[in-house]
């Protein structure tokens, strides 16, 4: 509610008051509450907000801005000024900026940048995207190890003096700058301040490479519980931190597009805005389920004088898919979710599948089970129906039971692969599903002389 | 890979290594990997495991342990042990431990625990498992505000003997103690030593009540960058901390229980581990889908000596109905997870629903000008084949538009109810569809004069 009225308040501020209006409205708000209410202005409006902010404002509100809006609102920026921002921005909050812009304006902004800082975000802007390089910053406070914990101390509140940002841990290092230990700023406050430095610190730190992958760095810091950890070359040295905080946006995104891939999308389309974007996004993800369908149709069309015979078997064809369906969902949407929280054990993905292609037998029976009962109750028991009748069981317990293996086994062969397991669950495997169910049928109602 | 040996090096001593031999294991591993393994063990050797580990050790162990083997392990373990373990862990570990036992065994282990240890848990145990109150600790590190920073440094080395575990920020309170402000242990290191601590804290922190949602908590912090949150009572009086460790498990069972939903099963069945428990906690989230997919039948049974005509609709049914099953996915999968992030906008509902039922209108006119197609191509195109082709497209077009619009608005209404909208991409809004596809099919066959 309180949100609605900022919003309009700040309209109103931006088209009819003065600059100093603006910017005493600027003062009430903590940037993300900024930023959430700057993601709804309209383009113009949008613009002049961003006009009237001091770039260290700026720089606090764009870091919290995710990446379609913040491409947006960077395209409508001149290069010095989006220099001038990123200047005022840890580096790794500086790279996602200039990376978000297109090549010719990032060469652009980068010129407009000091020696130091156009190296740094280069060297940054050359990790992969959805790597710990990707995502850690340069700027970390550490000190000498032959210290006592007042001297090192001292230390940090010298070092902050470059503006470090929140000091999460302070990173202890040798004479050849290689990461000896860490520890955290209330360790030093706890400590007894004469005592040496090497005595409190961890002299075990968890440390990762700068190739890790932004997935398995998450899951590292959520399972040990980091409040930032140390990216380091194969020598050990220091390269830079990766914050929680920003391991906590790639948790968030991981599962966004875990979700929006399992319903057959993408990351985009969740935060699409406009129809003509939503149609660009998601329709492609919706053409291997369209062929599916049609490759349904011909398995179908094949036999279709028969089904003139057997009408029932097409009354209840969609029962049989549906069903085998839903459980192919269910089964893959758990592998996928296991694979991404690292539980998924590889030594024993035997045991893993067969376990599934049991849970497949055990409910494909039950509803197997229960299909018979319902055919021979609603259409009488004469033998032409019982025949049907246990043809429909026999395919909807197939089926399921194929559907249940395929659930497993495709996120895990994709996983192998490489490729994004998460595509499993989409329409294409649903239909890979179709395709089956309806083959399954076909077989059993010829084995039968149904058909 | 290392891993796996240290797996089968745990159970070789579990079962022939001396106590001593098995400690000195535990020595080299941190509690996280240790927890690991242990999931991993069979339950005799687990428990031998667990009785072997100090009581703090056992405490760090469990703490990262989830649920359904927490209670598993706690389950073998015998009430004053628990008691023991819960002593020496954090007041919010402690309360999750001790509310995943039975009543009788809670009530025994709660006997087991000295009196402020008791209250304090027990005073958790009365929030919503879900809820700011049931995520915090009550341990926290709080300073006067009347001092300088150097004082207040004084102050957090002596209350620090409490064994607060990691400080991830000091609470400024006054003299009745109500939260005044706070400060990070580095902006007590950084600052001069001799200002007043009123000049360094923040003074208008981000504080929750007890009460508050998790998923609204977990939002908030992330949004904010916090990495602890007081939570306080109506008269702004401390009662807690959340760390943001914790917040972050809640992100993460978050996600794993909206993927779990959408794909029609629940939270346990996600980490289910015996085909038993998988057919328990799966097998009724497929009943809604079969009933649903019975009722079909009945539709189409009401026509089936109409369609010994008209195969043709029985042919392409399976794709008309996939079809709008999948856009229906898709769009109630981007409206969870935007309900999810808090980003949907209640006071333009409206115009998100339009959205969606203009993108459903676009694509589905995309695949049945395809469909028509497809049908004249390969059916050729007389009176009736293009009858047919005219009904399917119409059909497919209608049903993607109704699939696209239930999955906008089916999400939004059942979370405006107050239950969660994750169901709403279950087998059973699928099935909803198919009824509705099948309808509409019927329908158009009608009114062409087709059945």
């Amino acid at each position: 509610m309180a949100e609605e009225q900022h919003l309009s308040a700040l309209e109103r501020l931006i088209r009819y008051g003065s600059d100093d209006d603006v910017r005493r409205f600027y003062a009430l708000l903590r940037p993300p509450e900024l930023a959430d209410l700057l993601e709804r202005l309209n383009g113009e409006d949008r613009k002049r907000a961003f006009e009237l902010m001091t770039a260290p404002l700026a720089s606090d509100v764009l870091r919290v801005v995710e990446d379609p809006e913040l491409e947006e609102i960077l395209e409508d920026m001149p290069a010095e000024r989006v220099a001038e921002i990123a200047h005022e921005s840890m580096t790794d909050d500086a790279a996602d900026m200039i990376g978000a812009l297109d090549e010719e304006k990032r060469a652009e902004t980068l010129e407009h940048l000091d020696g130091e800082d156009r190296r740094e975000i280069e060297e940054l802007l050359e990790y992969g995207e959805d790597t710990a390089g990707g995502l850690m910053q340069t700027e970390l406070v550490h000190v000498r190890e032959d210290c006592t914990v007042r001297e090192a101390m001292e230390q940090v509140r010298a070092e902050n003096e470059d503006e470090v940002g929140d000091i999460h841990i302070v990173y202890v290092v040798g004479a050849d700058d290689r990461l000896l230990g860490t520890v955290s700023p209330a360790d030093l406050i706890t400590a007894d301040p004469d005592v040496p430095l090497s005595s409190v610190q961890d002299r075990d730190p968890i440390v990762v490479p700068p190739t890790m992958d932004q997935e398995d760095l998450a899951e590292l810091v959520r399972e040990h519980d980091l409040a930032a950890v140390a990216v380091v070359d194969e020598n050990r040295r220091l390269l830079g931190q990766v914050l929680i905080d920003d391991v906590v946006d790639v948790m968030e995104d991981e599962a966004t597009e875990d979700i929006a891939r399992m319903a057959g999308t993408d990351f985009e389309a969740v935060f699409d805005d406009s129809v003509r974007a939503a149609v660009r996004l998601r329709a492609p993800w919706l053409i291997p389920a369209f062929i599916g369908g049609l490759l349904v149709t011909f398995f179908l069309g094949s036999v279709e004088s028969s089904l003139k015979e057997a009408t029932i078997l097409a009354v209840f064809l969609p029962v049989v898919l549906g069903m085998a369906g839903n459980i192919g969902t269910q089964t893959s949407a758990i592998t996928v979710r296991n694979l991404a929280l690292g539980r998924l054990d590889f030594k024993r993905v035997g045991r893993t599948i067969l376990r599934q292609v049991f849970t497949g037998l055990a409910i494909g029976s039950m509803f197997g089970a229960a299909l018979l009962l319902f055919v021979l109750v609603t259409r009488g028991d004469d033998v032409a129906v019982k025949k049907y009748a246990m043809t429909l069981a026999l395919a909807i317990w197939t089926a399921m039971t194929v559907g249940a293996t395929m659930g497993v086994t495709v996120p895990l062969l994709l996983n192998k692969l490489g490729f994004d397991p998460a595509i499993a669950t989409s329409p294409f495997v649903q239909t890979a599903n179709d395709v089956t169910g309806v083959g399954i049928l076909i077989v059993i109602a010829n084995a039968l002389d149904l058909i």
